[in-house]
């Protein structure tokens, strides 16, 4: 998803750098719940709504889309929700070990080609941060509705520490879509007919 | 899978009457390891080789296969495999709550048509069974070449309290091999080419 450039893109980032974080120091409190890949951020700002005794961190290296979703965070006025505009590999910047909650991985990129699979979220290397810095209790939620994707992230979970369950290859007509908030890639995509693929992922062994 | 008509059928099981147990006070010790659907029973042959200190059951409801699982079990002299002609809905009639250590479920029918779901080894009726008898840290090893009844499985197991890791979809090329014993169907299946999905079941919350 390249997006053309934002009128004033500049100007407007400048308007939201209350929100959009840039060092560690500034993160509120921890640990904390982040998304990797907000997008837009209607998924994070649905979220953050529901839970306002949260605090969330969005991840998206994209400048011109980070500030829409920031600007959806000022409108609504949610305070929960800080901003991060960097890669994912610069996680470990922002956050130490037990310091994350729960990560969001929406409608990740899938990177097809099968020489690019060490840039799909779910390889091997960012599990290894991700289990750095989730809480022992910490869960990793994915959907998407990239099959390839979905099976590559079951076998790499598997391999790398990771216990699975709330699986389904169709979310929207499962027991786990009453409370599912659909992101704006969601929502255009199962329109058309594509199934959702979903799961949690917990570190392993699973403490409760 | 309906063989043809054993010679001496009656004899030969006849035969094996000290190792066929046809009642629960048969049963030498519990916690057990059982399999569902033994086939000509390589795979618990081998199983229960490799740890002679557990103690097995295998459970096979067509009376001239399981007549050849007995025979190899004799032959062998393994002293820890019992085995039962039965079918697993009346699984209750052998195992109690938390009585079974580990259940394995080797290239079950996969029951390709959608209206037969239900007869399914990993559908919710079942899964509710295996709940039951298993221990609190009770697991379900499931191996199959149907893609379909994989995933079917996945999803049950999800829907059913059970969480889900070592999940892989080409056993014979993924870190799990090096310990996997072949079934004999597993040996035709996988030289033609078709790759084994596997997976480990366990219940939910995990216990370690």
């Amino acid at each position: 998803m390249r997006p053309r450039k934002k009128k004033h893109g500049d100007e407007r980032r400048e308007a939201c750098q209350d929100i959009i974080i840039t060092d560690k120091t500034q993160i509120k409190s921890k640990p904390v719940i982040i998304e990797i890949g907000c997008g837009k951020g209607r998924f994070i700002t649905e979220l953050a709504a529901r839970h306002p005794d949260k605090y969330f961190i969005a991840l998206e290296k994209v400048p011109d889309i980070i500030v829409l979703a920031a600007e959806k965070i000022k409108n609504e006025n949610i305070p929960n929700v800080n901003f991060i505009c960097d890669d994912v590999k610069n996680l470990l910047n922002y956050f130490g070990e037990n310091e994350v909650e729960s990560i969001y991985l929406n409608f990740s990129d899938p990177w097809p080609k099968a020489g690019h699979h060490k840039r799909r979220l779910t390889y091997k290397s960012f599990l290894d941060i991700y289990r750095y810095i989730l809480t022992a209790n910490g869960k990793i939620y994915l959907k998407t509705d990239n099959r390839p994707l979905f099976d590559f992230s079951i076998e790499q979970l598997s391999e790398n520490g990771f216990t699975m369950d709330n699986i389904t290859y169709d979310l929207h007509n499962s027991e786990y879509n009453s409370d599912n908030i659909m992101t704006e890639y969601e929502t255009n995509f199962s329109a058309k007919g594509f199934a959702i693929n979903r799961l949690e992922a917990r570190l392993f062994p699973a403490i409760d």
